[in-house]
């Protein structure tokens, strides 16, 4: 999964065929990864209420919200295809396209913690760690390459 | 799962509370559930160009938008819970609160619908037919709970 999800973010990055054969023009694809991040944000947040203990940990709602961020974690990714730099109030910083195979290796780190978080929900100790790791990797990002 | 969704739904449009310990404020319930349907619809736009044979079949990229589709289809309804009938420029209509019965009811053959997209995927014909089956399901919810 990690590879796919390595040639897709690549292949997007570099080419704009890819990119257009996904996406009819370029704010649908800004539009996209946006609204990805939104949902998988959204999941995370509520797995990071219950890592947390703000809410009381249910194995079940733990699963459910950390499959569902491993899953949404591969989706934004092909969003940011050559041209869409600019365009729906962006905050995505011109670094992604500059550098490319550094932006690529921070969202692989994402990934690769994403997808350690369906196993570690049935316990609330486990569960704190991964989700820590996890954030960790959104906040790496977020530094380097988001605006605020 | 239906039963699930048809609960969560349910809970998230009768009771503010349920839907205010899933979102912090009314505008990030919308702002959620467009979203969700954001990323929905273009896994489900590519799914229809393999459907109605625009781009070339493939059953893996086939299967895997099904897949997200399925996954994505139960979001969306938690995001309609009381207090979120206006903001964020929402083309909500009313009829959602006012007949909730009606909407949960649509919500749910939309959700019938899109379930049977992964197992009809693996094949350009029956994906066909699914994915109609799926794409009226959307319409009709359009039709009378969304503004044009």
């Amino acid at each position: 999964m990690k590879s796919i999800l390595a040639a897709a973010v690549a292949l997007a990055a570099l080419s704009p065929l890819a990119a257009q054969a996904q996406f009819a023009k370029p704010e649908d694809a800004i539009k996209y990864r946006q609204s990805a991040f939104t949902v998988m944000g959204s999941h995370f947040g509520r797995l990071g209420a219950m890592a947390n203990g703000r809410v009381p940990f249910d194995a079940k709602v733990a699963t459910d919200n950390a499959n569902l961020v491993a899953t949404l974690a591969r989706l934004p990714g092909a969003g940011f295809g050559a041209g869409t730099e600019t365009g729906l109030n962006t905050r995505a910083k011109p670094e992604i396209w500059k550098d490319t195979a550094k932006f690529q290796a921070a969202y692989e780190k994402m990934l690769d913690a994403t997808s350690k978080l369906p196993a570690a929900a049935n316990d609330p100790a486990t569960l704190k760690t991964a989700f820590g790791a996890a954030a960790a990797t959104c906040k790496g990002c977020h530094d380097d390459f988001r605006r605020e």
